[in-house]
C-alpha cells in the first residue's frame, strides 16, 4: 500500500477536513530534509515556507543533532522528572533563565506549547487559589490569537474560524480586539488612535469584569498562526501596563517568537519592552526536531506560593517527557548552532531584507497584506469579492489551495492557513534564497491570478 | 554550581512540593542508564523499579534506537502533520491498527499521554456536537484513575490526594468507586459481589445522569498511577456492556498498559474481552525515549462525523509533534526489538514469577497489600496507624520517603507514589533480576520495619 494510501486509510491528521476524511489526494508526502529545502516523495525540491511549523531555527539534516541525540540516548535515553533529575534540563534550564528578562529564572518543562500554556495557566490557578484569591478566574486574550490544542489552550485561543464545532471553556475567557489594523473595519486616523482603541478596550474590560475577577492575560508578542499580525508600536508594553496595574499575571506565549525567530533568544523585554511573569517556548527550541516546551516564571510569583506561602500545596501537573534528557540534548545542540552560526545575528541582518521583498509582492491583485518582522511574515491573500460568511471562507480555502499547489510546482512550500500565506523559514536562509522564494511565489500568485481573473 | 544547585533554582518539577521548592536534597541526579539499570551521579547502580515512569519497555542503552533516530534526524529531522505526510507515521499507524481489537484502525498522534487523553475527550465533544446531541457532556471516570495533566485529561483524573488546590473543570465529570477490593472500606463477601456493586452503581449513576446526558466513560484497564488497581473479574467487560447498551462512547486508556507491560501490544480485548471505541497510548510506544502518543479509533466512530455525516467541520485539534517522524522513528525500533526479541512472550513468562515473588513480601508487617499484573505491580506499605487524613498523609509520605532513600542503598529506585512502590520495570527483566530486585526490597523493608516500629 502506498503511503497516502495507508494515510487515508489510517491516519487522523490535526485539522483534518472531515468531509473529505479518507480521500486525500493532495498533501504532500515529505520524504527528506536539508538545510532550507524540502524533498517529497517525487523528488520535488521545496524551499520549506512555514519552516516545519514556526520551528525549524537551525535548517534540515543536522549531523550534529544526530550526533548529540544518539550519544545521549546510549547514555541516559530517559529520566523521569517527577522524582529524579537529569544534569541535561539543568543546563538548559539555566540557559534559558539566562536569556529570559527580569526575574523569570525557574522553568518548568513541558512536550509541547499546548502543554506548556496548559501548564502555565494551571500553575496561575493554583497560584490564585493558593493566595485566597479562588475568584480570580477570568483569562483576557485575543481575537486571531493561537495558544494551542488542549481544551485549555484552545480556549484561551480566538480563531474562530478553527474552532467549528469543539468546545472549549467559555465561561473562564473573555477575547479582545486583535491588534491588527487590516482586520480593523472601523478606521482609525493612525496607528496611535488604533492602539488607543485597543488599550481602552482592555481598560473597559478590566473595569467590567472587575480586575479582582481577572487571573491572566496572555498574549503572543505577534500573533502568529492567526496571520503574524505585529501589534501597533507600543501596544504590548502598554497592555502590559495596565495589566500590571491591576494585579494581573502577564503571561508572554513566545512559542513562536522565541529562539531566534525575530533575532532574538526571547522577544518580550528586547523588542517590546515587557517583563512578563511567565513565557511560555516551544518549538525552535529544539530546532523542531524533537518534542520539547515549557515556560520559565519569575521567582517573585513563585515566592507567593512557595515556602511558608506554600500551604502545603503541591504543583500536582506534568508530563511523563516533562523535561526528557533526549529532548534536552536536541535543544543544547540546536542552542549551540544558533550562538556558533550566529543566527541571531543573521536573523537580524537578513531579516528586513526578506520582509522588503515580500513587500514587493503588493503590487499583485490577489495580494491583500504583506506583513511581519524577523523571520515570521504573512502574505494575505483576497479575490476582493463581496462574498461574506461561509462563501467567503470557501472561496479562501480554494484560493489558498491554488497557490499552495501553483507554489509546490514551482519550489516552494507554502502551507496557507485558509488564505494566509505564513512565512517562518529556517533561520539560516541567506539572501539568495529569500529572493528564490519570493520569486516563486510571484510565480504561483501570477497563475493563480491568470486563472481566477483573467 | 552543581546539577542540584542548578535544579534548586532554575527547575520546577512535576508534582513539585511547594513548601520546599528549592531545597531539595534527595532526588537522585541520574547520570546513565544501561539495560535494567541506571546510575546515579555518586556512581550508585540501581535496578529502575518503575522503568523511568511505565515507559521503559526496552530498557536503557539501546544503540539500535540511537542508530534509527540519528539516521532519521539526518534524513527528515521533521515534517507537520498539519499539512504534510511522513512515511514513518503511516508505517506505526497502520501497524498500531493492526494490533488494536475491533475496526480501530484510524490513529491520530500527540506528544504524550494527557495530550492524548485530551485530544480523544476533544474528539468526543467534537462528534456529540456534529451528531446532535450537544447534551451529552457528562464524562465517567473513576476514583484513583489517572489520565494525565492538561487541564480536561486532570479533570477525569480521580487521585484526590494529587489535586491540592489545582483547577479542574468539576462540571463535565463524575466519579465511580475504584475498582479494587483494598480500598474498600465496606467488605464484600466475594470478588463477585464487589463487582457486582461496582457495576449497580454505574448504572445507577448513569439513571442518575440521564444516559442521554452521558459524552463517555473513560477507564485504564488496570488503573496505573492510583496504586495499580487490577479490578475483579468480569468489571472491565461487564462496564462496557452497560455503557454500550445506553450509547456512551468508551475510551480506554492504555497508556501505561500496551505496547507489552501485561505481555500483548494491548490489553483491552485479549485480557479484557472489551473492544472500546477508542483506545489511547503513549510511554512505552517509544519505549520511553522519546515523546509521543496518541489514540487508535473505530472506524464506525468516525464514519458518523466524517463523510457526508461531517457537516462541513474540521478535527480543529492537532499539536506541533503530532506523528514528528523522529519519534515515529524510535517507535518503529521499540517495535521491532519488541519482536526481535519476543518481549510479549517474554513478559507472558516472566511476568507471573514477578508477581509471585513480590507476593512474598506479605509476611513484613510494613506491607499491607501486594497486587499487580505482568509487569506492573504495586506494594503498598503502612504503618498500620490509626492516623487518618493530613496525618496519615504525611505519615505514609514519610513511609515513602525512607523506604525510598533504603531501596537506592540497595541498589533498587523505587519511586513511591507517596506510601505505595509502583514497579514497572523494564519488560527485559530476567528471573535472576526479579530476585535482585525482591531481595533489595526486602532489605530495605527490613531496615525501616527496624527504625520505625523497633
Amino acid at each position: 500500500m502506498s503511503v497516502r494510501d495507508t494515510f487515508n486509510k489510517h491516519l487522523l491528521h490535526p485539522w483534518s477536513d472531515l468531509p473529505n476524511l479518507g480521500e486525500d489526494d493532495s498533501t504532500p508526502v515529505i520524504v527528506r530534509g536539508e538545510g532550507v529545502y524540502i524533498y517529497d516523495d517525487n523528488g520535488q525540491r521545496m524551499i520549506d515556507g512555514p519552516g516545519g511549523m514556526w520551528c525549524m531555527q537551525t535548517g534540515y539534516g543536522r549531523q550534529e543533532i544526530a550526533d548529540r541525540v544518539a550519544t545521549q540516548i546510549v547514555e541516559l535515553g530517559y529520566s523521569t522528572a517527577f522524582s529524579t533529575i537529569n544534569p541535561l534540563e539543568a543546563e538548559l534550564a539555566q540557559r534559558i533563565a539566562e536569556k529570559t528578562p527580569g526575574d523569570l529564572n525557574r522553568v518548568f518543562f513541558t512536550t509541547g506549547g499546548s502543554t506548556a500554556v496548559d501548564s502555565a495557566l494551571r500553575l496561575c490557578q493554583l497560584a490564585r487559589n493558593i493566595r485566597g484569591e479562588p475568584q480570580r478566574k477570568h483569562i483576557l486574550c485575543r481575537d486571531k490569537g493561537y495558544h494551542g490544542s488542549t481544551y485549555l489552550s484552545a480556549s484561551v485561543t480566538g480563531k474562530e474560524r478553527d474552532k467549528t464545532a469543539m468546545d472549549t471553556a467559555v465561561d473562564l475567557v473573555h477575547f479582545l480586539t486583535a491588534p491588527c489594523a487590516f482586520y480593523q473595519e472601523q478606521e482609525f486616523a493612525s496607528e496611535e488612535a488604533f492602539c488607543d482603541f485597543l488599550i481602552a478596550e482592555l481598560e473597559a474590560k478590566i473595569a467590567e469584569l472587575g480586575p479582582e475577577n481577572i487571573m491572566c492575560f496572555i498574549a503572543e508578542p505577534i500573533l502568529g498562526s492567526g496571520g503574524v499580525l505585529v501589534p501597533p508600536k507600543g501596544y504590548n508594553r502598554r497592555c502590559w501596563e495596565v495589566v500590571k496595574r491591576h494585579g494581573i499575571t502577564y503571561i508572554a506565549d513566545e512559542v513562536v517568537t522565541a529562539f531566534g525567530r525575530l533575532g532574538h533568544w526571547f522577544a518580550s523585554e528586547t523588542l517590546f519592552d515587557v517583563v512578563p511573569d511567565i513565557i511560555t517556548f516551544a518549538k525552535g527550541v529544539t530546532s523542531g526536531y524533537l518534542p520539547l516546551g515549557g515556560y520559565a516564571v519569575s521567582d517573585a510569583f513563585m515566592a507567593e506560593i512557595s515556602g511558608d506561602n506554600a500551604e502545603g500545596n503541591c504543583y500536582s501537573n506534568g508530563f511523563t517527557w516533562s523535561a526528557n534528557p533526549v529532548s534536552c540534548a536536541a535543544a543544547l545542540e540546536s542552542w549551540d548552532i544558533i550562538e556558533r552560526e550566529q543566527l541571531l545575528e543573521h536573523v537580524r541582518d537578513v531579516g528586513p531584507y526578506f520582509q522588503a521583498q515580500l513587500r514587493t509582492l503588493m503590487d499583485l491583485p490577489l495580494v491583500a497584506d504583506v506583513r511581519g518582522m524577523g523571520m515570521m511574515a504573512a502574505v494575505e491573500m483576497s479575490l476582493g469579492s463581496d462574498a461574506e460568511g461561509e462563501a467567503l471562507l470557501e472561496q479562501d480555502y480554494h484560493l489558498g489551495d491554488l497557490i499552495d499547489s501553483h507554489c509546490r510546482e514551482f519550489g516552494l512550500l507554502v502551507r496557507p492557513l485558509i488564505n494566509v500565506c505564513i512565512m517562518s523559514p529556517p533561520l539560516i536562509l541567506t539572501r539568495e534564497q529569500v529572493d528564490d522564494l519570493v520569486s516563486a511565489l510571484r510565480k504561483a500568485l501570477l497563475k493563480a491570478q491568470e486563472e481566477l481573473l483573467g
